[in-house]
């Protein structure tokens, strides 16, 4: 079994675009003044799909560990009924590594660096590997949908990835 | 104009349970592991109600800047179609104010100090003040509805409430 390095690239809005969206502040394009001018609303970050169907929107938290170094990825899932956020409340990097939905082709596996502030909002159907934290025990705010029918797909890799940090 | 002085309670979840949820890992009553366990997911947080009538889950990121001290509130504001959950992303403490559902009656406010960590989610009908950040410029991610018809009711106190920090 042969490993294949992969890059990693600087998450940006436009690189990210097959797969979702980059919550932050930052980048946002629509900003109003609300309450008595004393708040700032960066609006509509994600485009949420949680509630179609008989899907109903959960909050939760999670708690990631950060895999061992060199970090090898052998799996990857997917969502095909769903979106899920993730925006990240420690101040570290984590990454992101995802493939184009549909029949997962895994010559398009591609990694990204999040930084502190940057969520990612993985539309239905982008294939992506679990939190991958860096540095330490991390927490993440997930928007997901929890439905009755299954909404998770995994696949084993052919040939694993690895992380070249 | 006799301002009244309202008291500031620690946040709870039972104290807070008339006006919504807290949202907090360390509050948590589901806890799963996922991910090869290397991930706790810490579920279900909040009763999100996004997604009712023609409502759009919307996530957004509220820049909060903290009002001059004493901090003195003068109107409330209330969501009846849709909740409205905010969780910071500073490691800063801020103020929630809010009153029962209904008819507002001012003798019926209540100030909580939420700590790093700790978010809240408006249940629907909850009267609330908007973000009361604390010691300095704060974001929140912000988990709320669009809709075409109106859903936010403001009020204007016939007795301001200065909070006792």
């Amino acid at each position: 079994m042969n490993d294949q390095q992969l890059n990693i690239q600087p998450l940006t809005p436009d690189a990210f675009a097959p797969y979702g969206d980059v919550i932050s502040a930052a980048e946002a394009t629509e900003v109003i003044n609300i309450n008595e001018g004393n708040t700032q609303r960066f609006d509509n970050l994600a485009n949420l799909k949680i509630s179609s169907g008989n899907g109903k929107p959960c909050l939760s938290i999670f708690r990631s560990r950060p895999l061992s170094l060199p970090i090898t990825i052998y799996g990857m899932e997917n969502h095909p009924l769903a979106s899920q956020a993730f925006f990240p409340l420690s101040q570290r990097p984590y990454l992101v590594v995802v493939a184009p939905p549909g029949k997962l082709n895994e010559t398009r596996i591609e990694a990204f660096l999040a930084s502190p502030g940057q969520g990612v909002n993985y539309h239905p159907g982008t294939w992506h590997h679990y939190s991958l934290a860096l540095e330490e025990e991390s927490d993440f705010l997930v928007i997901d949908s929890q439905m009755k029918q299954s909404n998770c797909d995994e696949i084993t890799l052919v040939t694993p990835r690895q992380l070249r940090l």
